[in-house]
């Protein structure tokens, strides 16, 4: 069965656990396809780019190129992931369709790669979605804002719909948004949600452990 | 000023209509950007992909394909319009750089032909976009099964995405999805639905008259 | 050894047929190459092109894109199947050289996919061509029309192409027109023409028998 | 109006004449489109691919790699002519779109560039196809091998294709085979055949002389 | 006549003058080619690569990506420039074909953007390369380790060439190494060399001063 | 381990010569690349190009075309190989992440194929380069204009930069250049240089003999 990995660009901003992301999908068995985003640089190229006056479009595509720079690194850690950085899910399909692993970065303006992963995963049959994240999991609002906030083990994509939608959820739009969950939804694809900076809870949730949250259809 | 112009596929089961467009668009002055749904040939392959089993990736490209039939189809007819089918919004931009006028289908996956046409209408810089819809308006409600629903002339983005969230307009997802809205949204596009058995109304809202409904941010 | 199927773009008019055949080939041993016609779509798109004026150009290539819609269609139903349509000979190659099944439609303007079945079959040096047509076998004129029109069981290129240039066959056109004839005759392919309503046909024939005509070199 | 010019692949294997022709297309007014053959390079190349036993296929490929060197020759010779060889017509078109001349040379196996040549007139609706060729003008018959055979100044493509298919024309082959001339009497393109030695002569059929044989629907 | 500027990577690091090169750059007349180094970005991914153990193919493809994230920044604030990052020299030169503006980052491995820069000025018959470099001109050693060093106001390419070979010029590699310069030399092309740090430079160049340093064959 | 053969564009010019190298490839064992040179027809396109004016990049893009000619000739003859010639070294690497041969010729102006080979010998982490030359080993000056030349067996890349840099060495360009040289030694490859017209050496090389000259770091 296939998995796919998502990470967050925060990630690439420490170069030690690139390299130990790079060692646990080495070593995963099974096809593999990692989506990463953008991170830091992403971030200060969008910023230069908005103040400059540059239109949304230019903006986002600022935002891919930095997440392709991402997934460029990590294959070239990988050995044998497939060589280049697909640009769209039909550059994806033919990739995968003669690769163990291949790893790509944003597609299209106006779409998080959080949304990315949720095609990939829709267009390779997933088992399960692993999203390396900003947070540890997934809580009933934002637990830096709201002390209340309940972390949640175990939770449906209408419930977490419903928490992106109302809630403060810190990095929210990173995270997961409406439109990558309904995805993930429409073809019922396991999601954890997961501190990204423990690599070694991939192997867990490879495993079917839930080393964070679980979101099921 | 550019003007982008979202064709229902329906359009497309009418070939007189398609005529009448074809006529329109060339005799528009400026540049035009158009795009095209994928209407009942997308509806038909699709239907059949999914009874066969095929995945919703493959179910929304057969989608994508037959809109790029419809989008050759105008082509043709248009002389002077770009000759091929952009695939994705960076292709759409280097047509777009040297030619007045770029028609397009679908994009990619999970994508309605509606936020093609918001992206389009981003990376131009639209004044406006055209959208020539399934119904004459935007209602409060579906006027099929609410005889209560109220035509709305004007309105803004917060409210017309309020309606498609809760209301059951028909053909509600064609007309607009809540994606489509958030790009139009963020960029202050004035958006003019108005039925699309009348290709008149083009000329109409390219003079800055509203056929229908407009909808501003 | 390698198999081409040539499709009559028929089959994909009966959504039942279009299922048999994606089972029959996923059954197949060996590498198969699939070309497809475009049939109702495409003779639908051609007429609406030329009555709007379009030129030869683009009437054909609305067939090709119709034809390629019906070639998604199959892949998508194959799951192993390469994922994508490739556009022309070279990228057939570029596909064929690592998958066990490719599907495709079209190629270019002013030639038809029965042309396109013979420049496949002779890049993929192929032992036998099977051409499910919208006939049950070659006959000696137009069954039709001369009611004595003899069916013809074995017969060489060479009185093959006499008969297509001399008679009135029904559909001769999308059966094998002159230049894909010369492309087999000059790599000596066999080739079966059969029934394209009935798949087991393409079982039959991969086995050696003969479902209705066999035309050598 | 634009004008489509074929010239022979004999013309590249002398430079003078390369450079005549190089002048008389700078120096046309209105959109020109030339289609090269492959000549001395092809022949060679092929030649040996058959003896090591290549296919059919790839022997062909060997020949438009061989047409598209000439191809290159000429637009580094022409400076304002679109800077890439198209390697198929919606190549062709798309940069037909943006320039005043562009230079292309075969586009696929199994196909003369006498028949490029006869769709890329089709594409981009030519007034005439000027083929400068290895011949002075059409004859009846083969006039090295038949002392009888007549110069024809004016003809129709029906009487042409007679000519071609039971002459022994020299060169017949690469004169026009019989898909260019069905693809050019669909379209009602008239052809000037002559002397590909005659650079002048291209002059001449541009302002509808007729330097050789004039062939009409 | 056309321009090629080279901006050092480091013009990248700040975004005030980032912008103002994208007001220079807009308000040149005549056509302009920019080729972007790489800067900070690069260095970082191309260390992180290294550490990990990647090949120097992939650290120079990190590199180049990286330039091509700056060429991308620079197109989305010069409104009316290319929009996409040509790839390669024959991507380059379609871009070139169409647009008064094309920005490009580095081509390929074991490459300079230095030598990506001169083989742009020979492709578009450059009158001059601007080198908006990390120094202010050449010197005939390098000024921070030699206190002897000279500034040379105008130098010959052999003479250059042999201060490249043998100095410690700081940045020497990202100034130009002997392959750009042996490039420029083959084509006679005059390199201005000046402080990167001072956009007006490019104006004073533009019309024929020297700001820095001039380098002739 | 991976082999790279750089064969001279002088082998193409001997049919049986092509044939037996084909013969040697398909016989080694392991992943090999290829890379040819553009021989006798690059030299005449690139003179007739000079000759009419053709700038330095379309002097280089046509000798590129020709090396891609001998590539895809090559090719012919493999059966079993990539069907492509890759332009570049992003489309080299996908091939040859998928394939046990890959042919390629030239990539782009200003660049020998001796730098091609090198570039590739480092991407796909080569044991060994082995360099099928028009001369049967490297000298310490040209043996044809000096009887004292010595030849040599071994020797260091710094040793063999300085030949090259002051020798007069024939074919001194095409054997190797500087900037071949800095790639293979910043990898450590091992370079055999021997006599192209002994298509054996390949299999010694391959064995790890020297068949002529062995080039270390």
């Amino acid at each position: 069965m296939a998995l796919v990995i998502k990470l967050s660009g925060r990630v690439f901003e420490d170069e030690e656990l690139v390299f130990k992301y790079a060692g646990v999908i080495r070593n995963l068995s099974g096809k593999v396809a990692v989506v990463t985003g953008g991170g830091e640089v992403a971030r200060r190229y969008i910023a230069i780019a908005k103040r400059g006056g540059a239109s949304n479009t230019f903006q986002d595509l600022l935002g891919i190129y930095a997440s392709r720079l991402n997934a460029l690194l990590l294959i070239s850690l990988l050995k044998d992931a497939y060589p280049r950085v697909p640009a769209n899910i039909e550059e994806f399909l033919e990739a995968w369709s003669g690769h163990r692993i291949v790893v790509t970065g944003g597609f299209q303006p106006g779409q998080s790669t959080a949304t990315v992963a949720a095609l990939v995963a829709e267009a390779v049959g997933a088992s399960a979605l692993l999203n390396a994240a900003n947070i540890d999991a997934v809580y009933s609002d934002d637990p830096r804002r709201n002390p209340n906030a309940q972390r949640l083990r175990e939770l449906k994509y209408d419930e977490f719909e419903k928490i992106i939608r109302s809630s403060s959820l810190p990095g929210g739009y990173e995270l997961m948004d409406v439109w990558s969950i309904s995805i993930l939804k429409r073809n019922c694809i396991t999601t954890y949600v997961f501190d990204g900076r423990r690599p070694d809870h991939v192997v867990a949730a490879a495993r079917g452990e839930n080393p964070g949250s679980k979101i099921t259809c």
